[in-house]
This record gives C-alpha cells, structure tokens and sequence, in this order.
C-alpha cells in the first residue's frame, strides 16, 4: 500500500501552491476553473482524502457524485439533475451521470463502477425494487447514497413523492366532474410511484362509495412505449374511458402520440391528466391538467442529504424525506354531459 | 513514477482471472457487470494502459469518455448522448456527462477536468467558437476530442450540420406559401449553427429576387428565454411577420409558451417551422412543421471517430462530416391569402 498522499503532493502534481489547493477544496469558487479542473484531477490520481481521519484509506476521494437514472430523455430527470448539480458544484463536486436505458444490467454495471472508485457517493432512481441483484448491491454499497422517488426496506436515505395523495385528489377532481369510466396509465408495483398512485386512484373511488374500474387500471411502466399502447388500446374499448389519467411523464407522451394517431380531441372527446411540468404538457393546447411535485426542492434535498453524509455525518439514521404534489389546473378536463 | 500496472496487477485488485481482465477489455458484454464495474475500477485505479507501446505513460486509461453539453433538458442532446452511448457501450466505454448551464467557466472547468485524468477522450458542444479561453483550451488539448456542431480553424474532428441548406429549404418553402414577412430566431454569430442559418435564411430571399427582411432576424442565442422574447417582441410588431422560423429547438419552446400567452392559433394566425424532432414539436397539434437532422447517425458517427482515434488512429488528419438536414411537413404553416 502506497503511503496516503498530502496536499503538499497535490499542489506539486497539479503545479500550484499548497494554499491554492486549500482554496479549491474549501472554498472552489474562488479558484480560476483551469486550476480547480487541474487540482480536482490530482486529487482523484492520488487519491487524496482531504480527512486524515478518513477510515478508508484505499477509498480514493473522487469529489465526483455519481447520478443514476433510466432515461436521460425524462425531462423530469434532466431538471432533477440540475437542481441537483447546482447544490453540488457549490461543494466542488461534480456529477457524472450514468443513463441505464432502463436495463438492470447497466444499472448493475453503474452501480458497481461508479461505487468501485469513481464517485465518493450516488444518487440514484432504480429500475425495479424487488430484483434481487439490485437489493444485493443495495445492501453492500460501499459509499453513501440516496434513492429517489424508490422505496427499499434497507438503512438508506431516500427522497419520495406523496403520489398517492396526488393520485386521489386528481380522481376525485374527475369523479366531481361525473366521470365513472377513468383509466389510469401507470409504472408497475415493482416501484413505488406505480404502487402509491395505483392506491391513491383506488382509494379516490372507495371514498366516493364507487366500484372500482378495475379493467381501466394499467400498470406496468412508464415508458413511452407502454403508454402508447395502453391508451390506444383503451380509446379502441367499446365502451372507452371517459377520461385517462397518465400517470407519469414519459406515459403522457405516449398518451398524445395515441390521441394524435387515433384523431381524438382533447377535452372534447376525452378528458387527460398528466404527471410533472414539462415543455410538452405545458405548450400543448389547454395546458394539460397536472400532478405536479416541487422537483428543484427534490433534486436540491437529495444533494444535502449526500453532503452531509460526504461531510462525515456517516452514522445519522437514513433519512426519508417526502414531498407533496399539487395538482395545477389546465384545460384539459371537461365535465361529463349529462345523458 | 511508479512501475506500470500490468494485466496482472489489474486481475488481482479487482479479483478476477488475468482471463477475465482480457475479455473485460475486448469483449465486454460477455462479462457480468458486477465483474465488469469492478475490472474497470481497478483499471483506473491503477492507471493500467491496454497498450504498451502508449506514448504518455502518465495518462490514465479511465475507459470513460466525456460528453460536455449546455444544456442536459435539449431533447437534442438527450438523443444525440442515448446514440454516443449506445456506440461507446459496445466497445466498453462509459460516458460522463457535465452539463455547463451554458456559461464559459463551467464549459472550461469541465473541459479542463476532463482532460486532466478522468477521461480518455471528449465528445463537445462548445458554447462560443470565439471565445479566447475555449480557444486556448481546444488549441492544446490533451485527449482526443470530437466537436458537434461547432466550427473552430483547429485540427479537431467535427460532425456538423448543413443548417444553411435547411434554412435555405424551409425559407422558400414560406416564400411559395406567399410569405414575405418571415422571421427567424437563432443562435448567434458566435456558432456555426447561428450564422450557417442566418445565411440559409438570406440566400432564401436573394434567390427569390426579394428583400431581406432585415428587421425580423433576430440572431443571438438558442435559448427558450430568447426565443420567448423576440417572439413576444415580434407578434407585438404593428406589421408582424406571417410566419417565424424557430431555428432551434430550445427557441421552439420559447416561441410557443409567447404564442400561448399571446393567444395567437397556429397556423391560423401564423405559420411556424421548428428544428429538431421533439416531443412538443411532434404533439403539438398539426404538428410542427420541422427542419429535422438525423440525430442518431450523428450521435453514432461522433463516436466512431472518437473510438479511431482511442483506438491508435492518433496521427490522420482532422475529419469534418456534415450531414444534411430534411424538412418534416406538418401542418404549422398556411399560405398567406390573397389581398
């Protein structure tokens, strides 16, 4: 094992003064982005730990968080990722992102890389809660870590979204309306969002003293994809929905592709609501009626937990931190006439 | 300096057979990823160089590959990263994205971090080709780069975009409709993307023996924010423009929400042209007519000049690829009616 490096090493490998090391560690914003970029880059090749007290001595100090999802095309991912680098660049970290494409082997991959030496900590959204890899990893992580919007019964930070309370305000705004026949497009029970808004939507009916429409729930993923085939399949129903609740952004999308395809007009023909605020559901005509959560304050809470497990907190209980969403009216829900 | 770490060396810190470690580098996807993750982390670790004969002892093989953009919510991006990964994947690359919000000293840090050890090449989309510090950067650059959409005088590989052809198509296309008053919001002169439209947009006019529109060219940046600007400005003109060219697909969105607050109809009271396949483009009712470039192929080619060059093909000359564009009819525009 090689002696720990110092910061005496750090400055002579990056070629500046010891103080200007210092400075990039405690306060980077005052350091010329040429010179941080050098002094970060000697500090990972030494594998310097800024805390002697450090107990591991072979983990080597990154200053890199690694930033886990399943599609970087989720918009809801992308202003996540700001909030969330935003809070870390002020620390000195940098995110390195990791798009899984939705694969648990990529994800697995990731997970193993980005925990084996590339990043001091990760803030991740998994694909599936139940397989039995990812629980395995979860359960050995070797650098701290927080899980978004994911429910593992493990001792793990995480920050959540009350989507079941979302789900039940938005089917009874519809139930108000008079619609009986509303579908809801979800993820499946394998994460939690799919869990909690399926039970939201349910619990909106047993309220109201309604049956449930059982044949109108689909849940499986949120993806595009599954959203598309799901509400063409409904708008071909003989007796079809009234209304459809997407119930996730990447299904809104692919809820309009299926109402363009099938040339259904909304609100006319069906009433639609949709999940988180983005450049789609915002500038389509109406706008859409949506379940929106507080993603700059998600994003922006999931960086200060990490940080301050990165800043030796390490031995706090997890943490689990859940945010209310708030339903934001549009245009896109009409009343059922009356027969 | 240390002794190079050999094979061997990487076998043992990450546990596995020297066999392992081989198929590891040349045939990754016949590897489990935890073992993967792990394998790579130790060659990081240990600064291993595939190749012996490698010129730079003291650069690391960090089997990454930096992809530096603006801005992680362009959908452009987010397609154009999903077809670099895809490619890079397969040779046993990771990609690590740094999202530069758009400003020169998050650009250069990240650029200067990148270079500096954590990664064994770069994939860019520079915020200003004229800036000294960019300039200074690229002209001694340490890895192998690829530019994407970007046009510096430097021996630097780049895939671009015939953005002149496009505007030039999608201008006249307006002027057979009967239009004669057509704005175009872009970049400015300060990217290719921006003067190369600016200039299609021009040449439109002249080949049609009619006058420049000068006053509607509204050339600065390809943000939302500006896009919604010049478009409010515009639609509030006492003559305004029958149609506006939002050449850009982030400026797409800013024109929209203006048409929204403005409460003007496409096409009934403007014609419109986007950039760029995105989901608001392709849902937005009608949809948006748009000057589209194949996201994939360039995405792909990116990565396979980048790959030739980490590959050993170090001393060819710089490549620069231009791949044309091709206007997407739907049905954002009208002809302008008779007097």
């Amino acid at each position: 094992m090689d002696k720990p490096a110092t910061i005496r090493d750090v400055a002579r490998v990056s070629g500046v003064s010891v103080g200007t090391v210092s400075r990039s560690l405690n306060a980077p914003e005052t350091v010329r982005p040429g010179t941080l970029g050098k002094v970060r880059a000697a500090i990972q090749q030494l594998g310097f730990q800024p805390d002697s007290r450090a107990q591991n001595m072979r983990r080597r100090n990154t200053m890199t968080v690694g930033f886990v999802i399943d599609d970087i095309a989720n918009p809801w991912h992308a202003s996540c990722f700001k909030a969330v680098d935003a809070e870390m660049r002020q620390r000195g970290y940098s995110l390195y992102l990791m798009s899984t494409n939705g694969r648990a082997t990529e994800e697995a991959a990731a997970i193993d890389m980005l925990q084996h030496g590339r990043a001091d900590g990760m803030i991740m959204t998994i694909n599936n809660e139940q397989d039995a890899r990812t629980i395995k990893r979860l359960k050995e992580l070797r650098v701290p870590s927080v899980l978004l919007d994911r429910d593992i019964p493990l001792d793990i930070d995480a920050v959540l979204t009350e989507h079941a309370t979302g789900l039940r305000q938005a089917t009874s705004y519809l139930i108000e309306l008079g619609h009986r026949r509303i579908a809801i497009i979800t993820a499946g029970s394998d994460i939690r969002p799919g869990r909690e808004r399926v039970r939201g939507f349910v619990e909106a009916f047993q309220r109201s003293g309604l049956p449930v429409p059982e044949d109108l729930i689909r849940s499986q993923s949120l993806s595009v994809d599954f959203g598309f085939r799901e509400a063409t399949a409904l708008l071909q129903m003989p007796e079809r929905p009234t209304a459809i609740i997407a119930a996730g952004n990447r299904i809104l999308v692919g809820v309009l592709r299926a109402i363009q395809q099938q040339g259904v007009s909304v609100p006319q023909d069906i009433s639609l609501i949709g999940c988180d605020r983005s450049d789609v559901a915002l500038l389509y005509p109406g706008p859409i009626t949506l379940i929106d959560r507080p993603v700059e304050e998600i994003g922006r809470t999931a960086a200060q937990l990490l940080l301050e497990r990165l800043g030796g907190h390490s031995d706090r209980p997890a943490q689990r931190i859940s945010f209310p969403t708030q339903l934001i009216m549009g245009g896109s829900c009409l009343p059922v006439p009356k027969r």
